[in-house]
């Protein structure tokens, strides 16, 4: 028996009634998704709500407890609808404080009169977080506690991730190795596939159809920290496509 | 006082652990909710989850409770990782049944011999549910009370979500302006924009950033049921903008 890798978890938070509504067709999802897997964080669960300050405080206090992390995009801006710092702070229930080198920030490309109320907004900091620096827009969002607090612009999103991931606790990668079933039909290979996942406890196996020209495709998908198990079980999975093969013509 | 137009409110659910682990990028989110802002359907959540039995049926019975609709994606192919009828049947406490109609569908494919275990799940569908119909791969998804269980292929749910929008409740559809606010920056606005929104209760106002070549650009979006409401609000936003420019240069 190997020794159980420690499992870190993830969630995302998107934010926004520009998503929910269709104007806005989300690109940062699948961009941590992606990032996560590289660095050995299991993302178990997204969720999208909009700009409404129970909603955005219950699906965190939810996600919060339950994940090793939860990265929130969109919403904190210096406009009204631009309420995340709000509902993180009412989360986690401690106050804002206006953070003076956020400040600094603003006042190096701003006159001061135009640093007004609601680019003050943009200041405004959980207290018990730090900052979470972006070379983009150079506006930071924050961390607090287990939450990490990004903007929804792509670009800035991702800059303030890359900030963000060197404080992360991060686990063992997933390995994966993916086989090219076409042209065996997911039905042909079904039930023998499930056999072969009943066996690995600690392997993820997965037949993903997809659609290429008009023509449906699959393959099968075997994932696992366990390398030796992956190996193995990806094995079993080509024997058993090798068989079907020679059986059915 | 206009009268209230009833709402209509939808979730959708994305089940697969293929998006979590950014192996696949969803394509769906972004297609369901232009689909339902264009019936006049509020789409309010989104949720992604992993293959896993508790939290399908967790989920669904949180979003299932909450809102008019429920659309699920994914999870309903023939191998043992599509359990999403399970998963459903488990959150409404029914049993599966074998549906006929599925099974002489395959049988119209196949021969007898090959319509075997793995296909055959397909065809498997909660006691009460009715068949949603997709002219892709002919093979239906279901709906049972409020909830309309799609494929995750995107072509086939679209075919399964026209099919289904037929008996769809409908609402008011939001009638929306935008308004192009750059070179205005968001922080030369927010406060003005926030006292509108704040006079409209009816009316929906974001202010949306993003990064076009580099360079970062800014709309304003009005959003309303309320026609009347939404060209006062707008013509509002307008004024304040045009002020604005007048002032600043």
């Amino acid at each position: 028996m190997t020794h159980q890798p420690k499992v870190i978890t993830a969630a995302v938070l998107v934010i926004g009634d520009e998503i929910l509504s269709g104007r806005t067709k989300d690109k940062n999802i699948g961009y941590i998704a992606d990032y996560l897997t590289d660095l050995g964080i299991d993302l178990r669960e997204v969720r999208i709500v909009s700009d409404e300050m129970d909603d955005i405080v219950a699906a965190l206090n939810a996600l919060r407890h339950r994940y090793t992390y939860v990265f929130t995009t969109g919403g904190i801006g210096p406009t009204h609808d631009d309420i995340t710092a709000d509902a993180v702070a009412a989360a986690f229930g401690v106050e804002l404080y206006e953070d003076q080198r956020i400040i600094d920030i603003l006042l190096q490309r701003l006159k001061p009169e135009d640093v007004n109320e609601a680019r003050r907004r943009m200041a405004r900091i959980p207290r018990g977080g730090t900052l979470i620096e972006n070379k983009v827009s150079r506006i930071p969002g924050f961390r607090i506690g287990n939450v990490i607090v990004m903007a929804g612009v792509p670009s800035i999103m991702q800059s303030m991730l890359d900030f963000a991931a060197k404080d992360l606790e991060t686990g063992v990668r997933m390995s994966v190795e993916t086989i090219e079933a076409y042209p065996i039909p997911e039905g042909a290979y079904g039930q023998a596939l499930g056999e072969i996942a009943a066996r690995y406890a600690n392997v993820s196996i997965g037949s993903y159809p997809s659609m290429v020209d008009g023509t449906f495709r699959n393959q099968i998908v075997v994932r696992s920290k366990d390398k030796a198990a992956l190996s193995q079980a990806t094995a079993d999975v080509e024997a058993m496509l090798a068989h079907l093969k020679s059986t059915q013509h």
